[in-house]
């Protein structure tokens, strides 16, 4: 049987949980919770594996941000390696690399990150060219979310300055033939997403910034929806995995997951209620 | 004893060996010489080891590029960690990553490269804002490298279009307060090393793209040349990595490498010849 591509897969997992809601597993030594006092990859994994276990039924995706297991070296890969494993197959993982790099080298992190990762999306950097996202497009199951407009205050020199976000969006609009697509758009800049969901009606958004960055996760949503499931989809990280530092981090976890997500839910246009609704079938 | 920050380190090692050549350590799995038939990890350790044993005395740095080790999974990892630990000592690592993200996600990118993987510079993309490369700078004794404009031909779409890469050459030029802060300029752009040399005439060039990609080795290093050891490194890898394909690859390679050091230092303008001539005492 053929796998289903990532954008069928996430829409898939949006209705079964009526989510929009994306974990980010980006696990910082110096946050975990009390428990963890080894703060090491063993305690890395422990930590994700709860959280995992305790959110996987109100998350549409789970994005892994590599930085935070290369930190720890060969034996934080393992631990990610074991984080990936216990994430349920219905869900998909997006692969918060942000790689980007030029020809055969670009092919190298595709070949990583699809193949010996095997995960179902991953995030890529833009800023050497078009050419250099080829090698990740190229793998027509996979999604691959080009950087448009990052969430932090550095966005200005380079992304807003010169409106160089707007050219990505609109080059990248142009050139998704195959389909598998998509933009980062910071939530921190709620007007801009509107913006760049004019410049691309049709490119999924993955939004960060949500929860502790402070971006409105309602606007976030009412912009950048796009009329179908799989359209957006918003991730929050450190407001949900650090929501208590105790021995009840998990439940404090989902507590935190399931208010984000009923906020994101209820974001949805009400004329644009198709996701909800079918979801009541 | 402090040890010395990469840019000195560097000026040392090209006083040395009389050399501007930093080898790129990119092993393709597919254009391993025929002796490699397994073509896995196993075999690039053995491939690169050979390569470093009969090249060390003739280049500056060695650049790996960690797209190549990634592709090959946790053990691909495993390889680069010997490899790194084969160069001799007094020789620069250049650890060729790009990476780029945001606050803290930045600083465990600079946590895996300089603290666990101990390299002595970065390349680092920063299409995501200054701020994004503060945690690297912050390693003070570490050379960065910062992308400015690639190799590639969709070097156009985002970098030249725009202009972004002279934005960005000036931004930093103004931002290097550290001292330790370089810009990477791909040599196959001869006339835009010069502008960018103009506006940026004291950030040390990191200049890729000689040989197979076919930069004009010596008017890079003519247009980069900024009177000083260090100011200059130019990067060839599969030029001489693949220069011969059977058994006699390392020899081929040691000679793709002495001709490339020859033509770079044949290079360095006759009024700036203070790096040939301190070398001769």
């Amino acid at each position: 049987m053929k796998p289903a591509s990532y954008f069928a897969k996430l829409a898939s997992a949006q209705q079964r949980a009526q989510s929009l809601l994306c974990l980010g597993l980006d696990p910082e030594p110096s946050k975990l919770p009390r428990p963890f006092r080894k703060r090491d990859a063993a305690d890395v994994w422990h930590f994700c594996r709860e959280i995992i276990d305790l959110t996987s039924d109100l998350v549409c995706a789970y994005k892994p941000n590599w930085a935070f297991y290369e930190a720890l070296g060969i034996e934080g890969l393992r631990a990610l390696s074991k984080i990936l494993d216990r994430i349920p197959r219905n869900i998909p993982i997006i692969a918060d690399a942000k790689r980007g790099d030029i020809g055969n080298t670009a092919s190298c992190y595709a070949r990583s990150l699809f193949e010996f990762w095997g995960v179902d999306a991953a995030t890529v950097n833009p800023f050497l060219g078009i050419d250099t996202l080829e090698p990740f497009l190229a793998y027509k199951e996979k999604g691959v979310y080009a950087l448009c407009l990052t969430s932090n205050p550095g966005s200005a020199d380079f992304q807003t300055g010169g409106r160089l976000y707007i050219k990505i969006a609109r080059k990248l609009a142009e050139h998704d033939f195959s389909k598998n697509l998509g933009l980062v758009v910071g939530a921190t800049q709620a007007a801009r997403i509107r913006q760049v969901r004019r410049i691309a009606p049709s490119l999924p958004f993955l939004l960060p910034g949500v929860g502790s960055q402070g971006g409105d996760a309602q606007l976030a949503v009412r912009y950048a929806w796009a009329e179908r499931e799989g359209s957006v989809v918003v991730n929050a990280s450190r407001s949900i995995l650090y929501a208590a530092t105790g021995k009840d981090f998990a439940k404090a976890a989902r507590h935190a997951a399931e208010s984000m997500r009923l906020q994101l839910h209820n974001a949805i246009p009400s004329d644009a209620k198709s996701f909800a609704r079918r979801a009541e079938v």
